[in-house]
């Protein structure tokens, strides 16, 4: 059945977007603490890095990245995900992943400036739309055919579906760690918990993965 | 080794004090929610509520309820714990505990109003002070020959102590409810982990345990 599905790291405070980013340093130091054990799994490495010798941690964080890319066949962002709060004003700007970026699907990226579609060889396409969340989500199970559809972030663009009740699968990976400063996710989301069964998985890193399964399955 | 240490329940998104009291209701429905698995554990109903028919829950969050009682022997808490704020123009006022109050114990409200101290037969004793922390922090250690001093809350008064880097120990039970109100635990306290060795224990109600332990020890 598909899945609307929602997959984040955030600090022990509650952050899910890190705000020190300078021109010199541009995902900033506590983006590189915050998906430090994200980044360190051997699924990372493989399907975001291309690195094939076998590298990388393999426990309960690698369990969770690998689910991270499972069935996924359309995916939500906002516009700041796709870098364009930064580079908007650049027309060549294509992400910040390069030319093998990891979705390998339709990515739509919420925002209301009109974008050319960019399609790349391994199946991602980014296409520019300016939609509300559930408009947005018809769009995407239209072009999924079955498979599941992720909405990627940031928080706020989280909390948007989070808020009308389109999120089926929400994992959380709470790094233990204290950023004092970016953008939380759970804000404004009291009584969310109603509604879906919640568990908590303590990973080798001392990261605690958090899920939140919509109880009557859709 | 004498360490000061400090217990708390929060929920995911971080509040450690709930603020929907009301006259008819003086803990709120809030609270209920936050401390509900621990309030259900054995040791909770047989210390706290001097149950004796060994009822109560007996897993993860009751090893964690027993440690909360384990070798303290002076407590420090803010007045708002002990209630001075709804219940500071009552010189009567003994706080909320009842005759058979759970700390057995020298305990020191902070607050600038001055009381006489209250004494109970089960060896807990309130006294008022007005002190800095360093200085409530000497005071306590005098008193807990050798045995552990705990930080008893509410979450500024924890947040004082950490900043000041005086907490050995901080255990903090993460419900899995979002409150979305309330007084935040983490608040400023950015790089806290530095120093600490941090850890995170599923138990079965859901509820993740999280431990900072100080690394050198002390």
């Amino acid at each position: 059945m598909s899945r609307v599905r929602v997959d984040l790291n955030i600090s022990l405070d509650g952050f899910a977007t890190t705000t020190d980013q300078t021109p010199e340093n541009p995902f900033g130091d506590d983006w590189g603490r915050l998906t430090g054990d994200y980044v360190a799994t051997r699924t990372f490495r493989e399907r975001v890095l291309g690195m094939s010798d076998g590298s990388g941690t393999t426990g309960v964080d690698d369990t969770y990245a690998a689910g991270y890319f499972e069935d996924v066949r359309a995916e939500i962002m906002g516009a700041a995900m796709f870098g364009l709060h930064l580079h908007g004003d650049d027309p060549d700007w294509r992400g910040w992943w390069g030319e093998e970026p990891p979705f390998r699907c339709p990515v739509f990226v919420l925002t209301h400036s009109e974008r050319e579609p960019i399609a790349f060889a391994n199946g991602t396409r980014f296409e520019f739309v300016s939609m509300a969340p559930r408009e947005a989500l018809k769009a995407a199970r239209a072009v999924a055919t079955g498979g599941d559809v992720r909405i990627g972030g940031g928080p706020t663009t989280v909390r948007d579906f989070l808020r009308e009740g389109l999120v089926d699968s929400l994992h959380v990976a709470v790094v233990p760690i204290l950023l004092g400063r970016g953008v939380r996710l759970w804000d404004d989301l009291r009584g969310l918990e109603a509604g879906y069964r919640v568990t908590a998985e303590a990973a080798e890193s001392g990261v605690t993965h958090l899920t939140f399964e919509r109880e009557d399955g859709r």
